[in-house]
């Protein structure tokens, strides 16, 4: 394993830019924090192009990263607590976060490979980071074929959908800027279904029997799935309500459906 | 309706103090922010003390507010929109609060009142706030007859519990700070099965009918349930698993079972 080295200034500037927005695009990097996630991203296909840890505090997990295998290519860097605290935005890091390379995935031929039995989740513009970071990890628990995200939904790397994904982002194939419209017509030409959730009045869930082929959409917390979208639906569906409560949250409606769409698939 | 007056200096320093944890303990009182939950708040038997709003650029909402049924008894207060701020932790607030007085509800004939058909949701040490928050109003859609949180989750009346509960906190009979131990004993006399849900060796989700009374329990986000409860069981459950991630979120377990124990109930 590589030695570490102390990180420069002019390198802690640039990383710590990439907590925000524009840097993560200017740049095509993001910033992964925590022990696990890091590891998730050493094990995926993801190319890791630095680890920087604190020099604080933190021989425990210095000890864990020296179990790793990091490839040769990899830069180690060593910082302060303070400017640590450069790099992250949570209140109790452990003091660990890798920089990753974004992968630009393409649609293009991403239909013909997939199995028989598939599910992809299509996301209409859902906002809240950490409502998409729990349906991607949910997705990863089920075993979801593919997400696409639409235009407007919240940026895959922010720092607070990476940490909620669990890792999921380095198991899943995901899609963003997708426009949604034409990713539905492409979905389709390839045999699948189109499936909207409608909290009432569509087909109850338990009444409903998903195809071999589905793309499920979810819409945004506070507006639902888009009209346009709605209108390419084969099928609605609506989880059943037996209290008083005027909506479920998006991914809990998300982790109910894909339960129901993978265990009690005909 | 009452007219609005403008809020005292030391009304403010009060009402602000309840963003603390401390203060709600103390005061017995706890904030409520936002359109929707005051008007969940007002519908309700809890006791609302006060409405404080904002005075800058809220012209709608004050309108929408006048619609509302609101008791004589209940102060209304406006202060600048500078003061406001100290009564909020969200950035985008919609410049309403309501001042509501803690209840304090006992298990003590509990059990007795429930209906031949129950389902109660037990929290033992579950932490994030937005995960009790999301669990409430999940439950309040399955139409759950109630919920114990032990004595080591988060503090129900935090500020972020209550956002994300949107109102379910108004509608459904929770029991904090409740011995979890002796609460399942309790249950068990009054027949309940308790039920656990466990990452995997448990019963497969979709195998298990859920007995007429069931008490489902969900553990901490990192220690799961624990030891002590988990011999309690009479029965542990598996949410089948097809993908990569090792863990489902705790609020969307909750929302997978209870989906389950809803619709495909015996």
């Amino acid at each position: 394993m590589n030695s570490f080295e102390l990180i420069s200034l002019s390198r802690l500037k640039t990383y710590s830019k990439l907590l925000q927005k524009k840097y993560r695009q200017t740049d095509g990097k993001f910033l992964v924090e925590g022990i696990h996630l890091v590891e998730e991203a050493l094990k995926s296909d993801w190319e890791v192009e630095a680890i920087v840890v604190s020099d604080h505090g933190l021989v425990k997990e210095i000890g864990k990263l020296e179990s790793w295998d990091v490839r040769q290519d990899i830069e180690l860097l060593e910082c302060s607590e303070r400017e640590f605290n450069k790099l992250t935005d949570t209140v109790t890091s452990q003091g660990i976060v890798a920089v990753v390379k974004i992968k630009y995935n393409t649609l293009e031929g991403f239909w013909e490979k997939l199995p028989e039995r598939s599910i992809i989740v299509a996301l209409d513009d859902v906002a809240d980071p950490g409502n998409i970071g729990t349906i991607l990890r949910t997705c990863d628990w089920f075993g979801v074929d593919g997400v696409v995200l639409s235009e407007n939904s919240v940026e895959l790397y922010n720092s607070k959908v990476i940490r909620s994904t669990m890792g999921a982002i380095f198991h899943l194939p995901v899609f963003i800027d997708v426009d949604l419209r034409s990713t539905i017509q492409d979905a389709r030409k390839a045999g699948f279904n189109v499936i909207t959730t409608v909290l009432d009045g569509g087909k109850p869930l338990n009444k409903f029997s998903f195809p071999e082929r589905s793309i499920i959409v979810f819409g945004n917390e506070t507006h639902g799935i888009s009209k346009e979208i709605e209108q390419m639906a084969d099928a609605s569906i609506t989880i059943p309500k037996y209290g008083k409560a005027e909506s479920l949250n998006v991914a809990i409606s998300c982790g109910i459906i894909l339960n129901a769409a993978s265990t009690y698939q005909i």
